[in-house]
């Protein structure tokens, strides 16, 4: 069955004792007042409201899923009551622009709760995280008017955002996409801004259609009449599915409406909708032409986001699946019985077992350590007051944010296979909850750019164009750390297991942009193993901060405690003798180049009888 | 949408020029009248009557699901007319005992045909694939009027067999079962043959109870009154669903009913039975307390058949992903257009995408080897009159058993989810059948033993009991590969790569008996790591021989032609450059021990708040 407690002593070991996040945030005005107690409040809050509201209602969302008849979406039985709930707190502007509104809570901060959403619900997870990720689009690039009219009432929860992208023919290719705008001649009268009527398809959208809330705005790409091709012609627009009246109320509909939803895998809870626009009104977003700019913008929040989701679902699966080991007794310890009054020992006395659950822990914890730095990044590149400090921060978050992004949902997914291998036939079983993880957890590898599109992403516009000025960027942060102090004992073998990773991370790198000059295809051809070895590298980086940070705690007599730190380095141990030798593998998979890729043609892709 | 063509022609390339399967049939009385046109006809009309009768209702299967009702389980629609035409064909005799009405093909042959049964219907091929295991067993064990009276209706499917162990407090550890068999003081009439009473519950029986056949068959594992404790005291049980009238017709119910189904994450038109024993009449099957022998008999063969679960889904999910693929349009190659005319090149021009498909293709054409090389295995240990090739036959199925159930399972699961990966969103959504692929796969790694199990058992009773015996009969035969002939050109790369991972296998075994000695934790600790390299090594022996036989194909222009071949050689360098460095990492982690796994308590998993 479902087991979950938020893992608050890990957030708060990572936050406090890793990165020390309250001089983080005294050194930045928009942060100064977030300080351990408010962040401590924050978490214990979102920990109680999550666990009571959202993890009851996630088997049987499931079950019964998202449900379509004539034009209008009912969500599970228990959806809209607990968003009540968790929008009357104030959670849906918990990172939102305090001048509109929200709570102003650093990134830093909110990856916790937003882990904690996809771990006790994924498919009610969404509805917020797109919202969220609509309020920063909006922030940053809506004029002043719509963000006044918007923000608040999103932030509050009375209303909630989507994000239009998907057409049926392109999704990764937006350049294609064929939904218009055209501009009305009159502005619209409550906005005072130029109207636009927006015609098109748009699919795969979450949250597009559902009863939790009176309204649901929609930021949707279209082309304007005089767009140029492909992606340097795509507008963002926004469209409310209700027309505002003179004081801001949704009153009649526009013209959007929803043709159908989905049937998934998983996220069944979630709405996954495909919205007809028929001459909907809208206003513009931005500038004409700079929508995928303007996406941009919160596409980093977003990656992270899915990121997150992948984290949840692993550590929801890893918590459950222990409470499910330590009652169930089969055969005996290795070394003899451990529980000889017992007709049988409990599973994770054998050393397979301990292997899957290690792996799958390995990856939450670590995971949760890679989300917090991503985290800091990006509220520095948004709150920091030093210019340089916030171009250091943007360039770790243009290198890091896919990595995050595939990192985490792929090796999220893994938690939850493993997870469910540890049940034995039981995970196969649906009442166990144990395969609706894995269920859900797939779909993270796939949306908001499958983790080939953030792979290429990496050795593209990451790593080539600028010819490893990002990777040099880390390296500075990775050697800032490995000078930072001298190891031994416990810590030792962390800083050279790091420091080996980043000579290989500059290494490969080094090749790669050289190969990649005479021959473009070497590019995509690395892409991926590249980002899993970058990965090992941060990991390797992470695991020096944290195994540093658990030695000083166990010899200052840390809040944490001293099991929790022995179980850190524990679990680092773990990490650099079993899971870091894969990047020996890696390296020369890179090595390996795109010959035995590109000797088929793409006719031999074709099965032949 | 699902596609697919079972893969005759890589069929007929290992069967006839990897193998030689016609001079290894003709070494053998039992099956010297098996010849190349033979088992040409018997693949091409398996292959025309899955794809006739099964592709059509397997994804309506999944949507409708097993039902059931008042104690009846219903089978989706179309199964029953299905199973029909199937077992009128003869199909469900296969392999079966031509003594008793069974067709007698080798296993090195059926292997092909289970494979396209699980590729076009898994939930339905679970039905005959039990039959098949329980025929096994009773051909083996099964006093002869048993044998007499069952098995030429099971192998005409007129009735079903079924295998029942598992019980909810013990699946692995079968020692601790609980169901009784007492002894009745009269004989059975109709067999003539002492009668048990059989009492006890039995969960996740495959096809425990449906509505395609007027009888079923139940083998079940249960203790006499004077059994010794644990697995020394298991008896092996005949439970016939109706109980048999003077004439060997069903009649009377026997006291044997379904409880329940489960619900599952996939195989859904297959009906897992809660099964109620009260008081059933049965049979003894063997001997005696020797029920677990009389199930090894048939384990090897159904470790091999889930194997092929897994190998028949990746064939099935790379087939109907490359379709997509072929259609789907997006982004430009790396070094421009292929496709200038349209609006966007096939994604298949994408290194990262060639990559996923060439990640599945490859674990689908090796494992198809791999089972083709245990099948052969299988059959001579059935069938050789030389008590010596039998004995290495032996041998190497005892070692190549787990090795190939959990590497078919588990790299057949990753194909379907590189498969899914391909169709991007679409992957997800229910209709494009590639969710189902993922979800009906999952079960393989779990069942028949999780590939946890299979790694236990490799590294336990195949390597560290006979101290590496099974290990240097392997090697005997990868060393007589390799001194058959002196490679050039195309293959040296192939030689070379398989006298490493020889040398690598050999090595790490012998580091591990050694290990294990003075701490039994350690085979634990490396069991799955070490059922990987063993299987990287297999591979790459396979390679050797598969690279071989194309290079001679492409010199003596053979009959699957010069694409073929050239493909052939080029999947393999793929394997070698791109796959098999994994083996290193594998050795590493292998080295790395049980330490970093035993440094935890048991209660150091219990997730902390």
């Amino acid at each position: 069955m479902a087991k979950y407690q938020a893992p608050l002593k890990d957030s708060r070991f990572i936050l406090n004792e890793v990165f020390g996040a309250e001089d983080e945030w005294a050194g930045m005005s928009a942060t100064e007042e977030v300080n351990a107690e408010l962040a401590e409040a924050i978490l214990e809050e979102g920990a109680r409201v999550t666990q009571a509201e959202l993890l009851p209602i996630n088997l049987s969302g499931d079950a019964e899923g998202a449900r379509f008849e004539g034009g209008k979406v009912t969500t599970p039985k228990g959806f809209k009551e607990a968003y009540r709930v968790l929008a009357e707190g104030g959670w849906m502007g918990l990172g939102g622009n305090p001048e509109y509104g929200g709570q102003g809570m650093p990134k830093m901060l909110t990856v916790a709760f937003e882990e904690m959403l996809y771990a006790t619900n994924t498919s009610f997870a969404l509805y917020p995280a797109l919202n969220a990720g609509a309020c920063l689009a909006m922030d940053s690039h809506a004029p002043e008017a719509v963000k006044r009219m918007f923000l608040p009432r999103m932030y509050a929860g009375d209303w909630l955002g989507t994000m239009c992208l998907t057409e049926p023919h392109c999704g990764t290719d937006l350049g294609m996409i064929r939904t218009r705008a055209e501009p009305l001649e009159d502005n619209d009268e409550v906005l005072d801004l130029p109207r636009y009527r927006i015609t098109g398809t748009k699919i795969w959208i979450t949250g597009g259609e559902h009863d939790m809330v009176e309204n649901i705005v929609h930021l949707v790409l279209a082309k304007l009449p005089d767009a140029p091709e492909g992606t340097r012609g795509i507008s963002l627009f926004l469209v409310s599915k209700h027309l505002l009246d003179g004081n801001g109320e949704p009153a009649e509909a526009n013209a959007v409406s929803c043709g159908s939803i989905e049937h998934k895998m998983g996220i069944k809870g979630s709405a996954t909708c495909v919205m007809n626009f028929d001459g909907a009104e809208g206003v513009l977003i931005g500038e004409p032409h700079q929508g995928l700019a303007a996406m941009f913008t919160m596409m980093n929040y977003e990656r992270l986001s899915i990121g997150l989701q992948g984290l949840g679902l692993g550590e929801v699966a890893y918590q459950s699946a222990m409470d499910f080991a330590a009652e169930r007794l089969q055969s005996r310890a290795p070394k003899g019985a451990v529980a000889p009054q017992k007709p049988a020992d409990p599973i994770l006395v054998h050393p397979d077992v301990r292997r899957m659950a290690l792996e799958a822990r390995t990856w939450n914890e670590t995971g949760r350590a890679f989300a917090v730095l991503v985290g800091q990044q990006l509220d520095r590149v948004k709150y920091h007051a030093d210019s340089e400090v916030k171009a250091a921060a943007d360039d770790l978050v243009q290198f890091l944010t896919p990595v995050a992004k595939a990192l985490l949902t792929d090796r999220g997914f893994d938690a939850t296979v493993m997870a469910q291998q540890l049940y034995g036939g039981n995970g196969y079983c649906v009442e166990w909850g144990a395969e609706q993880y894995v269920r859900d957890a797939r779909i993270a590898m796939i949306y908001e750019g499958t983790n080939g599109i953030q792979a290429m992403d990496l050795v593209g516009r990451k790593l080539c164009r600028n010819r490893g000025a990002y990777v040099s960027r880390f390296a500075m942060l990775v050697r800032d750390e490995l000078s930072a102090q001298n190891d031994d004992g416990d810590t030792q073998c962390f800083a050279e297991a790091c420091q080996q990773e980043l000579e290989r991370l500059e290494r490969v790198s080094e090749q790669l942009i050289a190969r990649a000059q005479d021959n473009p295809d070497e590019l995509g051809a690395a892409a991926s193993d590249f980002l899993n070895l970058t990965g090992l590298c941060v990991y390797s980086y992470l695991w020096l901060r944290m195994a540093r940070a658990a030695a000083r705690g166990l010899k200052e007599k840390g809040a944490c405690g001293e099991g929790f730190y022995r179980r850190k380095l524990a679990l680092g141990n773990y990490f650099v003798s079993r899971i870091l030798p894969r990047a020996v593998a890696l390296e020369a998979q890179v090595a390996a180049g795109s010959a035995s890729l590109m000797a088929f043609s793409l006719e031999d892709f074709t099965p032949e009888q």
